[in-house]
Formats: structure tokens, C-alpha cells, sequence
């Protein structure tokens, strides 16, 4: 069976490709660490061809890209949508990548263009997309990780997202900070210090940077080596405190997009502040999101007509 | 005129000494950029020496030091006291440098056990001290930097005191993060950028993970340039952060123990917070406490007398 198109989600240091089949179906993947952050725009070409060729796919068969690959430092810049947007629109909004014979095309990403909340996504406008396939109903969505992102959606529509710099600051403290000192990786299991150092943020979140030194303070005065507590503490301060900032803009029954530790990490913070939540995956989604696009951009290829 | 006894503030990467006489005034001056960090534990007493040599100071003056000096990655290991904790007690807790021929003494830090709020200081004990000379009204005092210390004290007691990292996340959030890309130095005049992002971070301190990315996304989507108003905003979220962090607890009338460009800024930052301040001196205040402390240690140097 020939693909009807091949599915990519382009970030800024990983690729993973979808070929897929008219009726959705999975006929190939693949997989790479290659990004935005490790490719110059000339690189792109080359890599997807290689991935294409591995996978048997002709020089006929189209290719659509979500992600930072369609980033000013990506391969080629494509235009933001503007928030609000109708997720729908992502589709007429791609730009056809030049100077190359595969028809390729890149989604756009998502901008906010607003005071105190400006703020960018590209690539999980695509899941958000998958999302909203499934359900009209307004929603609160967490997609964890570096940068955390957090949508709203009602009726088919991004109202209005956040980016909250969890995982970045995460790691700055953890191995760049004073409080490096007192760390000795995670644990793998979250202890009873994570759930308490997430109600702690949550119940008095503007006390976050009076709190973290007692991360390095505590084992100095105890006498004890480094230990996965403190991690857990501080994984639990700073999830604790986004979650408080989400409560704080009205999110309440949420949906989680995560798989692994993460999700076991959000999961568990969700407990620890009564939130409800369900959990969605990535990759189902994000192909989801590029299968409808697809659809609009070329509709013969499926015969015409949505399935 | 012989000194009484030469004071000395230690700490983590600077020296400073005062050769004060039997009616605190200043008899000679050293200052150079050599502490903890850069500093072995034998080196100390060489660098100590070659400063009194250079004030004529003899062999038969004593020293007194506060700082990191006494930590255990210091010179020698003063212990600490506990807060709540009399600051005239820091005399009697000196510890002698032994293995030296000179009488030189180092005045513990405070430590604090106490769940969720485990703390240290060392050498602001003793500007506290100087601070506590003067009034024994109840009062909160501000002492920024890298580690901001803000301390309870009344009647003489460090009742209780808060370590803010705000200095160090500032500089990794400046220099190591993805914000990095948005920043280009400071202003050295502080805009307005500035104060709406203190009233910012005080009205909505939860957000504060949700509102640092801005700083990135602006620019980026208005297409402008690297500026100033980027670290004013990061300094004006983090530090309007941990002003909303003490008002929780319940810090008003505000003494602030800074000068120069952090003075300035902290003290605009209480403007923006409608906080009453008033500002004291560093230096003045720890020569105060450690002359306080001198003259309980070595009272004979004094005339046998407080003065």
C-alpha cells in the first residue's frame, strides 16, 4: 500500500516520521535525534530523504512537518497563526517548502500577542489539534516537559496558552546552582518528599524562592550525604508552583499529555492538588492533528473525502 | 594609636578589614577579592598576615573575623547557633584559630532547624547584631544579593530568618536559559519595564513560571532587537516574587541593608510594593557588631569597659 502521506514531528532535537496509509494506518515509522538545534536549514533536505528512502517511500508521496522545523532557525520560517486561532486554519496556514522537488509542506505554530503573556508554541498547536478531533467541550490542557505548555481549548478553538519554564529551571538549579551540592539524581520512585513539597508550593506559592535553599540547608545542618529527597523536593516545589499558577487562571479538570515519568510525575502532583485528569499520548495525537491537516491540504489522496 | 582589635568580614570571595581603635574609630583600611572559594584552609593565615603587615598592625593585636571564613569549606569550623537565637551570644560562641600564634577568633553563623524552612547564614549575623544595637523595636530586615537574607528580629533575637535565591536564578535565568537570547545587559537605569513587572509578580506571584517566558516571546514576535528592558523584566518578576514571598510573612516596615545599584533597585522594587523602608549600611553595621563582640571577648582592650 502506498502512503498516503508521511506524517513528520520535527522539534528542536528530535524527528519522528509517520508514513501513513489513507485510512490512518501506520505503514512505517521512523525515528532520529536530529533537530533544530543540531541542523543547518541545507541539512534538513538530506535527512528526511534518508529517512524516506529507509522507509521506501517515493519521490511522489507528500510530506507534512509540524514543529520547530518551521522555526526562523529551523529549515524554513513558516508564519504564526495568531491566538485565538481555529485549529482548523492550520492546514491553509502552511507554507511549501522552495528549492526542493517533494511537495513538503511545514504547519505554522502559534503565536500570543499580548501584554504580559506573549508567548509562542510550534508543534503542539499539531497535537492540540488531535486533541480537539475528540471533543468540542472547552478543555485545560498540560503538555509537561523544558517548557511547559498549557492551552485552553473550547469548540475547536486555542483561546489562550502559557508557557511555564519548569523543566528548564529544573535543570539549571539542579546541576548549575548552589543547590547542586545537595542532589544525587531522582529516585525513580517519588518519595513522600515530593508530595509534600507540592502541597507546600501550592499552599503558599509566593514563598517559592524563600523555600528552595533549604534544599542545600537541610542536608548541611543534618550531616546527611546527597540524596534523591532533594530532587524530589525540588521536582515538587516547581511542579506545585505551575500548577498553583494554572489554578490561578481558572484550569480545573485537566487533560494530561505525557507518557513515562513525566506523566507519573504530573500525574502524581495532580493527586497531591485535587485535580482531576486524563491522559492523552503524544504521538497518537500529533498524528492525529497531521492526518486532518493532511486532508485539507490534499484531499485527493484520501479519495476525496474525510474518513 | 594601636588598634584594639582589627575586624574582619570574610566571606565567600571577598576580605574586608577594619583596624579599629578602643573607641571604634578606624584606624586602617584593607579590602581585596580572596575568600572561601578561592581560598585553602592554610592559605588564610598567610593572606591575614600580609594584610596586618601592611596596616603595621603587631603581633600582640588580636583579630576578630565573621563570615564564611567559619564554614566548614573555610578557614577553621565555627559552629553555629540556633535561631531563635540572643545575637549577644555571638561572642561567647567564637571559636579560636588554633595551630597560629596570634589570638584570632571567628564568631559562629545561625542556623535554623525547621521543616520546610532549614536555613544558614554566615556573617550577616553580625550585621544583625549591629542592627539590633541601635533599637530592640520589632523589626524585618532586608539584606539582598545572591542569597537574599531576610531576618525577624526583636529585642535583641533573631527570631527567625528566610534565605531567597533570587540573585543566583536571576544569573542563571540570564546567562544559562533561553531567556539568554532576549537579554543584553542592564539598562543601569531602571525603566518601566521594570516596575510593571514588579506589580506583576506581586499581584499574581503564583504565575511567576508562566510569566518568564514572555521575556523570550516578545521579542521574537515583534522582531526587535536584544534590550535592556528584557533583564529589567526578569529582575522586576523575580524580585517583585520574593517581595510578595515575605509579605506572606508578614514583613512590613522594612530596614534595607544595601547600596549602590542593589540598593536602588530594591528600593524602587518597595516603592512599586507601596512598603516602607528605610536604608542602613552594610559595613557600618558589621564593624558595629564585631566591635559589640570584641569588647565581651577581649574587655581589657577596651579599658575594661563598654563605651
Amino acid at each position: 500500500m502506498t502512503p498516503a502521506f508521511v506524517a513528520i514531528d520535527w522539534g528542536t532535537s528530535s524527528f519522528r516520521a509517520w508514513a501513513l496509509g489513507r485510512d490512518a494506518s501506520i505503514l512505517g515509522v521512523r525515528s532520529a535525534k536530529a533537530g533544530m538545534v543540531t541542523l543547518k536549514p541545507a541539512e534538513y533536505e538530506v535527512v528526511l530523504e534518508s529517512h524516506l528512502t529507509a522507509l521506501g517511500v517515493d519521490n511522489c508521496v507528500p510530506v507534512l512537518i509540524c514543529g520547530m522545523a518551521g522555526a526562523a532557525q529551523g529549515w524554513q520560517q513558516a508564519p504564526y497563526l495568531d491566538a485565538p486561532a481555529d485549529l482548523s486554519a492550520l492546514a491553509s496556514g502552511a507554507i511549501s517548502v522552495s528549492g526542493i522537488s517533494r511537495d513538503v509542506r511545514i504547519l505554522p505554530g502559534v503565536a500570543q500577542r499580548m501584554d504580559g503573556a506573549w508567548d509562542v508554541m510550534r508543534g503542539e498547536e499539531t497535537i492540540l489539534l488531535g486533541v480537539s478531533l475528540n471533543t468540542r467541550d472547552p478543555m485545560s490542557v498540560c503538555l509537561p516537559g523544558t517548557h511547559s505548555k498549557w492551552a485552553s481549548l473550547r469548540n475547536g478553538r486555542l483561546e489562550r496558552f502559557d508557557t511555564a519554564m519548569t523543566g528548564e529551571i529544573y535543570a539549571l538549579l539542579s546541576e548549575r546552582s548552589t543547590l547542586s551540592h545537595a542532589l544525587a539524581g531522582v529516585s525513580g520512585v517519588l518519595s513522600a518528599e515530593f508530595d509534600a513539597a507540592v502541597r507546600e508550593a501550592i499552599a503558599a506559592p509566593e514563598r517559592i524562592l524563600q523555600k528552595l535553599f533549604s534544599i542545600r540547608a537541610k542536608p548541611l545542618l543534618t550531616g546527611t550525604a546527597k540524596s534523591a529527597q532533594g530532587a524530589d523536593r525540588l521536582s515538587g516545589l516547581l511542579i506545585g508552583l505551575e500548577i498553583a499558577g494554572a489554578q490561578r487562571s481558572g484550569v480545573d479538570m485537566i487533560t494530561l499529555i505525557a507518557s513515562g515519568v513525566l506523566q507519573q510525575t504530573y500525574a502524581r502532583a495532580f493527586d497531591m492538588a485535587d485535580m482531576r485528569f486524563t491522559t492523552l499520548n503524544a504521538n497518537d495525537l500529533v498524528q492525529a492533528g497531521l492526518f486532518h491537516a493532511a486532508q485539507s491540504i490534499w484531499p485527493e489522496r484520501f479519495d476525496g473525502g474525510q474518513i
